[in-house]
């Protein structure tokens, strides 16, 4: 095992790159003093601010590229076009081994199509999935697929619940994860066939986690599970319908601060713990997507995050490595009972209808 | 035409049935005084009730039935066993023609299956759906399907569009409601085939609606359709994480203004702005989910709605009927540009699957 973990930044993506990476990177190395980073970007944006933070390039590295990946952007243009990217050679620095997990808070589509080009996805792995921290009532929890896979079987499911509750037990530290099964209505005969195939597949598994059945939309927030698995349209769906319910609150809060003098007072005197409210849901505090599945770990941030955001995503990066969660997911899946030879057939059939809709 | 609208009332469902029921109905007549109501019931719980209730008595009919759907019914002991239940009647009564629209806050599962048995699809119309109104920052919007259908087509989420438009022409009063398709992203390559599909039917139709393609969910909360469209296992899953996003805030709230003295102060004197912005996020002003796609119409109040929200659920029963509904939704099928004859051996070989699935 290595003395020290070394993370590959991609300085160039995100709103506010390279400014936002290299001092989120700066926070974190306060946090992680053992850590070491690569920095991949334009040698023009990128040096001059490491210049600026001379103790955070004594552990890093710097390596420089002309080329970067857009916003807009598609997935397939990514992958043919920028495989000299700052995000791509970030990747590519996991995969040679020289860096335990890459952080980028670039293009999305583009940091999925080409981590899972270039680091492929796990052996025993049928498709990789999106996961990412949310807050609850009762602190975090894990949710998955977040946008990766429009369509899942029930194995699909089932691996992502043992993904999930590995991540959860890397980031969240704890011992039995409580994974619950999103869909309409709590009953086993509630949902349609791929989440009660699942819920089958996962109550006769044996696996570190507690699994808790079908959980309902509203449960998330309660906390009443710390890993949420379902489908990537659904879990995308639900993901934003719940982060614009918090911006719709939000709002109204403003407005309702700011609908009279009284009002207006009263919020100089509750401000603090209105802070401490806002800070629980601020996604700059649950920052760090992590595609799980791959060869190797790569987390993203939010585009948009702050310092505070970027050394929280760093922070989930570390402690992915550090507990070595790939390990854990391809021992974790040895728990599985679930017959794969049975279930490949109807993969390919899948994938066959997929083609034959599509042509 | 009739002179004025009859209202059948499940007397027996809810959590605080009658009561709810009986004082909602008088709340309701206050507002709409030329509306009649048709109580089912147990005599010895609904009679006392209306006979201290005078002038809702005046206009309004008692019929007297023993039997009640329990809240734990599952849907098919409802159908065989429950069907001279107060729910059922106050259905059959519509049926009949004898009243325009029947609201009940009993057992939603039960409702749905008496309401789609007793009074049967549109012949327009391959599968009902459950739509509801949703609050926003801009103020309402309507959401469908809540759960009726777990897997949707196409040409289904073509239908719940149609339907969902009209009831917004019905009860928000719009002339041309915004309808937007809940997908993962907003660009036209996005999501699944279904969706896709449905996209372009809409964009090709001609019909009473401003079509605006792909929403994701962040979008629901800020208001930018007003009506949601979806199938029903997302639509299910995004309702309750919004509520449940709705309930962690509020609890989150209230522990925030509940933190030190200071903050106790400043909620007495925020408090009426809060207490506006509490009412326009309480489900109650919201109240009425309505069973569109059946040859009658039927609104589910939720089962916990206080009197306020009952009489809610009452106004959008009458707006329905009074709008007549079922026309709108016959007639603006016609515009729709899909190929009726092509989607049938789809439909029947999605329900084969079906079949040999539960098999």
């Amino acid at each position: 095992m290595k003395k020290h973990l070394t993370i590959a930044l991609d300085a160039m993506g995100g709103d506010q790159a390279p400014a936002v990476v290299v001092h989120g990177a700066h926070l974190a190395r306060e946090r992680y003093p053992d850590v070491h980073f690569v920095f991949f970007g334009r040698s023009d944006d990128v040096q001059p601010l490491l210049d600026a933070a001379p103790l955070l390039k004594k552990v890093s590295r710097f390596v420089h590229t002309d080329d970067v990946v857009q916003a807009e952007d598609k997935p397939g243009k990514a992958l043919r076009r920028s495989r000299q990217s700052s995000m791509a050679l970030a990747i590519e620095s996991v995969k040679a081994g020289e860096c335990d997990v890459a952080v980028s808070a670039g293009n999305t589509g583009a940091l999925m199509a080409l981590a899972k080009f270039i680091l492929r996805t796990l052996p025993s792995i049928d498709r990789p999935a999106l996961a990412s921290l949310l807050p609850t009532y009762k602190g975090e929890c894990v949710m998955l697929d977040l946008g990766a896979n429009v369509e899942c079987d029930a194995s699909n499911l089932v691996e992502f619940s043992v993904m999930g509750a590995a991540f959860a037990r890397t980031v969240l530290g704890l011992q039995r994860p409580r994974v619950g099964l999103l869909n309409i209505g709590v009953e086993e005969l509630k949902g349609n066939e791929e989440v009660k195939e699942a819920a089958e597949i996962l109550r006769t598994s044996d696996l570190p986690m507690e699994f808790c059945g079908f959980i309902e939309g509203n449960m998330i927030g309660a906390g009443e599970t710390d890993v949420v698995v379902t489908d990537g349209f659904t879990g995308n769906v639900a993901l934003k319908a719940v982060e614009g319910t918090a911006q719709l609150i939000g709002r109204l809060v403003g407005d309702a601060f700011r609908s009279s003098w009284r009002a207006r007072l009263g919020y100089l005197l509750a401000r603090r713990g209105m802070n401490g409210l806002r800070d629980h849901l601020d996604p700059n505090h649950h920052n760090g997507a992590v595609m799980l599945g791959l060869n190797g770990l790569v987390v993203k941030s939010h585009g948009g995050a702050t310092v505070e955001g970027y050394a929280t995503a760093i922070g989930v990066a570390i402690d992915m490595a550090h507990h070595n969660l790939i390990h854990l997911i391809t021992k974790d899946l040895g728990g599985v009972a679930m017959d794969r030879q049975e279930s490949e057939p109807l993969t390919l059939e899948t994938d066959k209808q997929a083609e034959s809709k599509s042509a």
